[in-house]
C-alpha cells in the first residue's frame, strides 16, 4: 500500500482490539492459523509487523454508523464481523482456487493443508455471528440478516466464478453479476451493518447499502485493472498476474465482447493451451491487445460511473455532512489506489 | 433405522417445511447440492424417498421448548439452525476425512469435488444464522450465541480429531474431550436453543444444555460400539467399519489404556501398516480383543452413566412432566438404538 486514507488508520485502532479478542476465543491451533492469515504473526506464532490489508470493510461500517448519526463505537461488532466474513472467504477461496500466495505469504492451505484451511475459514465465519450476538445490540436481528444475506451472495458469486472457469462464452452481464456478488455484496453489507447498528431508518440503510455495493464494483474493476497494468513493486503481484492465469476479468470480458478484431485475438489467446506459460514479453503484447480493444478505458470509466452511482445513492439521505464527504473520499480512494 | 421414536416423526413434520424453505434461498447449484446431501433428491435433482437421518437435534430443540413451557413452534428456527449446522459439519468433515460414502450414497466432495463441498458447507452454516435472524425472536442474541459457541466447539473437536490421527499416544481424557466437542456440544446446543427460544430462564437453559451434552456423549459411545459390533444389514456400514479404518474410538482408547495384554496387542495391531487391508476374519479377531480387554463393556456402561447424568441434570428443573418423560425416553433411545 502506498496510499492509505486517514480514515482507515483510525479504523484499525478501534477495530483491531475487538478483532483480536474475538480470534482469541478460538482453540490454540485455529487461533494461530487465523492470526497468521490476518498478518499478525508468522506460521510459528511469532508476532510480525503487520500490514494488515486495507481494512476497507471495517472502515465503511464505522463511517456509515457515524454518517447515520450514531457513535462509531456502535458499529465495532459489525466492523469485526464483516472483516471476519471477508477473511473466511479469502481462506476458502485460496483453497478452492489453489492459490499459493496472498500478499507475498504462503496461503493457509499451502502451508497447513486443506483441512486446516476449511476449519479456519469455518471458524471465522461462525465467529462473525458470535461477535454480533455478543454485542447484544437491539438491532442484532437486522445486522445478522444483513451479514448472512451478504455471505449467501459471496457464495453464489464464488459458485459462478468456478463455473465460469469451465466456460468460454461468459458475457459481460453475467460477469458483472458475479463481481457484484463476490465484491459488491459484502461492501454493501459493511455500510449497511454500520447504519443498522447505529439505529438508522430503512431508507438510510438501503441507501448506504447501494453506495457500498457500487463502491464494491468500482473496487473490483480497479482490482482487475491492477491485475493487468499494476506496477509489481507496488501491488506485490507479478507483471500482468491476471493475464498469466488467463483470468476472464471484467475488462477482458468487455474487450472480447466489444473490441472487434483485437477482442477476437484476445479470445483466441485465452483459449490457447494453458499449460504454455507466457513470458513477460507475450503478456505485455496481450495487455496491449486488451488496451487497443478498449477494455482498459471501459473499466476505468465504469469504475468512475460506479462511484458516481454511489454518490447518487447518498444524495437523498440525511447524513452528517463531514461523513458524506469522507464516504465520497473513500469511494474516490478505491478508484485512485495503485495497490 | 429400525426403531424410530414417535417424537422424531412429529419433529420432521414441523421442521422439514421450514428447512426446505431455508434451503430454497440458496443459489440453484448450492440448493441442489444441499438437497442431495439432505437426502431429498438424487444428484440430478430428481426427488427421492428420503430416509432423512435421525433428526435427533431438531427433536431435542422442539422437546426442550415444550419442556420449558413454551410452544414447540417457538423452537422451529432453532431446530432448523442446529440441523443446518450439523449438516454443514458433515459435508466438511466428509471432505477432510476423504470419506467416499455416507448412508450408502456418494459424499458431496466425492460427487462434485472439493470446492463444491466447501461452498455447500459454508452456505449451510451461514443459512443457520440467517434462519435464526429471520425468526425475529426476542431471544435471538442468546440463541445465536448458543449456536456459534457450539460451532466453535465442533471445529475444536475436528481439529483435535485430525491431530489425533497423527498420534498414537492419545489418552482417554483427550478422547472424551474431543467427543464432547464433536458430538456433545451440538446436542447440548440443540436442547439449549429450544429452551432459549421458549423464553426459559438461565437455570433451565443450562440444565437442558448439560442434558444434551451428556446425551451427545452417550450417542457417540453407542456410535463407536456400532462401528465395531453393529449389524451391517441394520447400520448400512461394512462389518467392523471403524476397525477397518483403524479409528481410535472411545472403546478402543479405553481398551488400550486399561485392557492389560489384550490392550497392548490391540495397540500393536493399530500401529501396523495401514496399507494392509484386514479381512473379515481378522476384524472379528480384533473386535474380540477389544471385547476381552473390556472396551465393549466399558463403553456400554459409560453410555448409561452419561444417560444417568443427563437425567440428573433434568431432575432439579421445573419441566412439564410429560416432556421430562419424553426427554428421558429420547436419551434411552440413543443408547438402545441399533443403527
Amino acid at each position: 500500500m502506498t496510499a492509505v486514507l486517514p480514515a482507515l488508520t483510525d479504523t484499525r485502532e478501534l477495530v483491531l482490539p475487538a478483532l483480536r479478542a474475538a480470534v482469541n476465543r478460538l482453540d490454540d491451533r485455529t487461533r494461530l492459523v487465523a492470526a497468521y492469515h490476518l498478518g499478525w504473526c508468522d506460521e510459528h506464532g511469532v508476532p510480525i509487523e503487520a500490514n494488515g490489508g486495507k481494512a476497507v470493510r471495517p472502515a465503511l461500517a464505522l463511517l456509515a454508523a457515524e454518517a447515520a448519526g450514531g457513535p462509531r463505537e456502535s458499529a465495532v461488532p459489525g466492523a469485526v464481523a464483516v472483516e471476519l466474513v471477508h477473511n473466511f472467504s479469502l481462506v476458502h477461496d485460496d483453497l478452492m482456487d489453489r492459490d499459493l500466495e496472498r500478499r507475498h505469504r504462503a496461503t493457509v492451505w499451502a502451508l497447513w493443508g486443506d483441512a486446516t484451511a476449511v476449519l479456519a475459514g469455518d471458524a471465522m465465519l461462525s465467529l462473525a455471528h458470535e461477535v454480533l450476538a455478543d454485542s447484544r445490540s437491539p438491532f442484532l436481528a437486522e445486522a445478522s440478516a444483513v451479514l448472512a444475506t451478504a455471505t449467501r451472495e459471496l457464495i453464489r458469486g464464488q459458485v459462478q466464478d468456478l463455473a465460469f472457469e469451465r466456460r468460454d462464452d461468459v458475457g459481460l452481464t453475467e460477469c458483472v453479476d458475479m463481481a457484484s456478488a463476490k465484491t459488491g455484496a459484502l461492501l454493501g453489507a459493511s455500510a449497511a451493518i454500520g447504519a443498522v447498528l447505529a439505529g438508522a431508518d430503512t431508507t438510510t440503510v438501503r441507501g448506504l447499502a447501494t453506495y457500498g455495493e457500487q463502491v464494491g464494483l468500482a473496487f473490483q474493476l480497479v482490482d482487475d485493472l491492477l491485475g493487468i497494468w499494476g506496477r509489481p513493486e507496488v501491488t506485490g503481484k507479478p507483471v500482468a498476474s491476471d493475464l498469466r492465469s488467463r483470468k476472464k476479468t471484467l475488462p477482458i470480458t468487455w474487450a472480447i465482447q466489444n473490441g472487434g478484431d483485437d477482442g477476437t485475438d484476445l479470445a483466441l489467446w485465452l483459449r490457447r493451451d494453458a499449460a504454455l506459460e507466457p513470458d513477460d514479453h507475450e503478456l505485455r503484447k496481450v495487455a496491449g491487445l486488451v488496451e487497443r480493444a478498449g477494455g482498459r478505458t471501459w473499466a476505468r470509466d465504469e469504475a468512475w460511473r460506479r462511484v458516481t452511482r454511489a454518490a447518487e445513492a447518498l444524495a437523498p439521505l440525511r447524513l452528517r455532512d463531514d461523513c458524506r464527504r469522507r464516504l465520497l473520499d473513500l469511494a474516490t480512494f478505491v478508484v485512485e489506489r495503485d495497490a
